[in-house]
């Protein structure tokens, strides 16, 4: 009998802060040991590979209830195969409350959508839309001592969003108990009134998506919630960054020794609001989410700030809705103006291909700094490291055999989600996952998930401790 | 027998990225296992104790000839014993060209003063003061490919300072064989302009030393040493950075995507202009240094550069002149005008402890943040990582066992160095390294070192891949 | 029988661009001629003297109706006389809707108010508190017409605060019509959090006021009133500035190519908070004013931005209350927490004094940089220019004979409004008008004030050309 | 017999801050009366037409000695009347030192160039290239006495340029006197080194004379002769200033409250890079200046910074070097690489009628603006203010009438200097000077410049008072 359930042998492996050649061993789910020559049960042969910590995802829409918009095309079964499948062994959906609801009610609602469905583990954000007594006085911070740690307010979006106020009282209840606020930035007032001023004058095709919120839209709400967070002391997290003025806003945040943190998506850095203006011209709505993406010049800033440590955190912000399906954008949005079709694009399984092979592989950022954006830095700022997020002693085996040559283009026949349309048709990467393992058991193989649907479990987050600057290699 | 030769048990290791318990097993003086329950034929108990990576001080002056001006206090066995006491098990000084010299001669020379003496390991900097033809198209393309990869050009000082054209050739041939280039950035001329006018005015004791150098003359250099790297687009790094003013001209330069480094020193963390005024006024001289330390406003801002990433590297920027001694700054000095006073402070032994006690026991840094700072980036930036600068498989076994709860307080005739005095006698601290290693051998037991002189080997340097943005966990 | 009606000679004129000595024609009321040795019926003898443009004082709050919270001291009468005794010979106070209330009603009250008491020549500024339907489709637009060209908002207190969309409303209606907005910018909510916070922990003296907003609520709603008006590319004005993080805002949107105008106030010249914290306590409340005033090192960058053009306009933001009368500070607020105290210092009379001593006469602006922005600029901000706010063939004689030597201690006893106490108490001043003409009438003799009631004239507003950047000498 | 010698009867007069409606009767020379209904011995109709102060171009080069280069095209005669011709009545040329020549005998060598030649009236500015003792200590400061009050320095050409030191001692000798330093800021050892490059790499066509000195290597020396004179605390004026990046220094520099001024010139709004790469090769050497011209975006922002007031002074830097003739630039520099073709392109006539056109015509600044940044601002930095820069009781009548509607496309064939070509041919004006008065004379007549050889004057130039900030419409 070895002394290992499962050995990784030969592999490169990489954190976020070092490379390194050693074998990995797996014992109960858990990495027992960093070593040379270790023997196990199973052996998995890694030479020539990148093993690396399976990804997070911190930013995902997964099976949120309809009555928000339309039907997601994904539930935890579909979501977390095609997470799986793209190397992330993590998700962080959102459990989201529409007003009038119970926050704690709407928590146990969604714990039966995952149970029994998700393929790697999971934990919840919590979406706050009613900052009402109960919620704030007693719901909320119970869930936090449940392990509920972070929640994701809106500044925009009539039936979410929280007025300054509003904002306040969270970001004043997340310094209390040193839970997490993500901060969806964009002004509502600016976008409904040119929303208005678009649809009076007969502009209702999708591209006017983005020029109903311009970069300064997004610009003043983060300067506002910076500002609310120095007003109150507190640390907090501006999801989706899309425009350079918003980034510079965190930059100089930081610059005057504020604790903000930054996060961008792929779709800031593979498209932009042309996309929104294809030939055919309703096509462009499978590219519409909110920020919109920018032009080329926002981009290369993009790229920049997670070279230059603007950005914390790289999420897919997944939004799985159909085109053509019976809730997709199609059906309900082609006869109706922009801001009626559904928000959003699908990226769970793309997300970290992309930013591999547009980061790493070409030169823009340090395979370290990969890890850290998709793996570590969410593992630290939502409260789950060094459980997860990184390939250390202790931590859950949830790892990611990357071939770092491997040469594939994206096209949506070869997703595991259930959307059917993927807005990176057609972009070639270089570098793939090809194994994948969530606490020692295979979920991927050469590619294919292999995964037994329910063996994800749930994960309560710690809080993460925000107090403290500089929060590791941040 | 058992497995390892050396087996560290029950600690907690911190990487620049993680955190976790685990037992170090030590084999030929290289990490060969991180895991549970490892055996060992030597087994040092590391409970409640933090184990981390041997720091590296990427900046210190030790016996340097006197020809620059007087002689150093310490010599490499002096210098590394008192690094390894306090947690530093790689150093990185100077051979220092003067005009006229052949670069290699120095190297060669440079060598004999290490050979035999130093306790733990050594890589150089070369400090190129005459970029002469002889040096520029052979001596140093030759020298970075045996290993010394990284040089610090002045802006300032007499006998060393480069011309702008002197800076271009130095950064194009960084850029063309990938060698890493610090600089020492004040302005010459306003400092001998304002020496000349203080020295008129009779104004000599060593307070002036600071008036001499405001900050706008730092300012003005790093300005400029960046904007001469953007024109060839070549990363450098920016060493001892005093005031707010150079940092923020660091910060700028990142935020436009500009790969510039920084440097800092716990000088500029705990000393201020005050301390040159003292009440015996040529006591004073003791805290002379260039950049003179500023005001507790500019410390805070250092502070905040440490936490926010502006600063890569805390160095110690070592200078072992003597206070008293036949060399010392009283001695030469204190009949002498201020300019006259050699320039710098000893800390090789204090800067961890300080570093670790204002930063982490007080809660300014997180423990990744001060792994990397002064461990693994400088390993990073200097082409050494990952045989040093971090606990991994294949590393070298620099580590240092800290007791995070020690009290210690810092007096001169505790410390290991050969000087007479610290600037920092008095402070206290929290947290201090109790037993280090160095390749596996116990070179700091209980406190006291017990290597043997000698053992020390020198490093040569990789290139780093400066042309590669972010630098992993920078 | 001679050219002019009156004539004054031998003084040194100056403009906001220049200093010449000449003879000034006075005719009908107006400037006919400039030249040497003129001759007329009345000759005013100003050897030694400035005659400057007299002053606009273009944020004043006169004899508003108790509605919005306690009673005026000054009504027409008394703050016109006291604005011309300070050599100010046009002002525009506030008609200020509150919601519910037709603006066009509001108009025609505050006519009545002025009707037949005001000394010197005034203009309404209109104040926007209900953007209902009937205001914004018709009273506005009409009475934009008919010469109230410039209307203020106010992003907080609670009678009187809009919402970003009511400021977008306002702001795009002031872009159609080329009307000028005034913007008091300050964030309510963090006001109301903060004083919420402070009077349940019993912090209710006046010292709290500065706490309850301090600069961030400040810079956050200036950055977001910029940004608003950057999203609809129309010119608006931030007015009463007191902290250097709102100032840098405006700076830092000019910069990028913005019309974006800006005014502070003696208060934030003069006062600081420790002001508010005065001995006997309740005596601070004297001081109480919004935003408040701040510490030296803002005072400091506030007179910086009174030479580097950041700012336009000086004003007083005159607000009448008295301290120990029936309505005064003191009845109403010294058993009440400090958010009960009327807001608002008194200073119609002291602002071009206190700005020509602490500006001119110490050395910190130049005389041109006084007229531009105490008369010239105000005149074209507001649709005023060249009638007012000059001295040039044309306009209005409107002129102020200044003793620039004339050293003068502030003392309220000696001031002519109606308000039981001066802020200022006790700075000398060195310069004072002596003589002040209105429409070529003397209306200030000696310093004493000899103007007869009702002579003053109300003014119609042009509307600037706030398309056009640059305006004239801002 | 009438009261004035000539009287402009019916025209709109424009000053830095105010336009009205007079006339103005002038007698001996100067401006004498303002006012309506003046009658004198002749009168100029100017109904319809703008009456502004005659332009300063307070950058030119005229008749320049060969020693520093070719021969100039333009001596004092044609160069005044193509000055006088484009509405320009005073002008400021270089008296120009080069290494090892007294500055005195410079001055009156110069002097004689100017003797019976000038049509309007001139100062001198010098420029110090041996800022040896008997310049710094005896010539310089008796000529700052005479008159002369105000030098160029230059930090980049081989011949001219002056290190930082040198820079110091003169800042410090215009602190001491009062005088105004003007800097030509490029760092020269990059433009060295990269022309060196380009050269060894056969890149030597007119358009590498861009490639040769790209925005960083002004915005370095911009930083630096600002910090230069920031730790002297002195103030000075950056001239022609051509990319956003060196403004952006400037504007950096006064919001920290530093009293920077800077100056640009037509070609950086008018002409780009690409102007230098004409089909025809060599075509582009008469686009060749320094700086050379950016982008468009680069333009954008210089528009931005004349009516944001980054910018004081709008000049020519005429530098009359023709194309074709003996000493053109294509005789001397056709078969020879970039760096040798004369620097420079003429402009003395056409600034005027570019600005008007582009910046009052088409919107982008105010007349007053326009009135400041050619004619008062200089006047006040250079001392020559109230005698020359506006029109005010006795100031020198120097008047251009414009008539705003008159379009002129410019054409060499139609311009008064001595250069066979001019940059901006083609380009269509609207606006243009028809009747010009120096001193009371008319020296052009619709168009015509009738005035006689000789009659200009040298103005001795008082200190400005460089001490004030705000320095009046500044």
């Amino acid at each position: 009998m070895s002394e290992f359930d499962r050995v990784i042998k030969g592999g490169t492996i990489a954190t976020a802060s070092d490379t390194f050649s050693a074998d990995i061993g797996i014992k109960d789910g858990r990495v027992a040991a960093l070593g040379e020559n270790l023997s196990g049960d199973d052996v998995i042969d890694a030479t020539g590979k990148l093993v690396l910590p399976g990804g997070i995802d911190a930013h995902v829409h997964i099976d949120q209830p309809k009555k928000g918009g339309i039907a997601m095309a994904d539930d935890f079964r579909s979501g977390t195969r095609s997470a799986a499948a793209g190397g992330t062994t993590t998700i962080m959906p959102f459990a989201c409350q529409y007003r009038g609801e119970s926050l704690r009610q709407v928590v146990e609602d969604y714990h039966k959508k995952a149970d029994g469905k998700a393929v790697v583990d999971y934990a919840f954000h919590l979406i706050i839309a009613d900052a009402n007594e109960q919620v704030m006085g007693q719901e909320l911070p119970a869930l936090i001592e449940d392990g509920y740690t972070s929640f994701k307010i809106y500044m925009t979006y009539p039936d979410l969003k929280l007025n300054d106020r509003e904002c306040l009282e969270i970001f004043s209840l997340a310094r209390r108990t040193g839970a997490m606020t993500m901060v969806h930035a964009e002004n509502a007032d600016c976008i409904e009134w040119m929303t208005e001023q678009l649809l009076m004058a007969g502009k209702t095709g999708p591209k006017y998506h983005a020029v109903s919120r311009p970069p300064v839209v997004e610009k003043e709400a983060t300067h506002r919630a910076i500002s609310l967070a120095e007003f109150l002391d507190v640390p907090i997290l501006i999801v989706h960054v899309s425009s350079a003025e918003a980034m510079e806003q965190i930059a100089i945040a930081r610059q005057k020794g504020l604790r903000i943190y930054g996060e961008t998506c792929p779709q800031y850095l593979f498209l932009t609001a042309d996309d929104l203006e294809l030939d055919d011209e309703f096509e462009g709505a499978k590219y519409i989410c909110s920020p919109p993406p920018r032009d080329k010049a926002n981009q290369e800033k993009i790229w920049q700030g997670l070279a230059n440590s603007t950005f914390d955190v790289l999420a897919s912000d997944h939004a799985p809705y159909s085109f053509d399906g019976p809730d997709g954008k199609k059906v309900v949005g082609e006869d109706a103006p922009f801001n009626k079709i559904p928000n959003g694009v699908p990226g769970i399984e793309t997300r970290l291909p992309l930013l591999f092979s547009g980061g790493v592989s070409e030169g823009r950022i340090s395979l370290q700094k990969f890890v850290a954006l998709t793996a570590t830095n969410p593992a630290k700022l939502y409260g789950l490291h060094p459980r997860k997020g990184t390939i250390a002693i202790g931590s859950d085996a949830d790892i990611a055999i990357w071939d770092p040559e491997k040469k594939v283009t994206i096209t949506n026949e070869n997703l595991h989600h259930n959307v059917d349309y993927t807005p990176y048709e057609g972009i070639e990467c270089t570098g793939w996952p090809v194994t994948v393992l969530s606490r020692g058991d295979v979920v991927v193989q050469d590619c294919e998930v292999v995964a037994s649907e329910g063996r994800g479990q749930f994960l309560r987050c710690d809080k993460p401790d925000p107090a403290r600057p500089g929060m590791g290699t941040l």
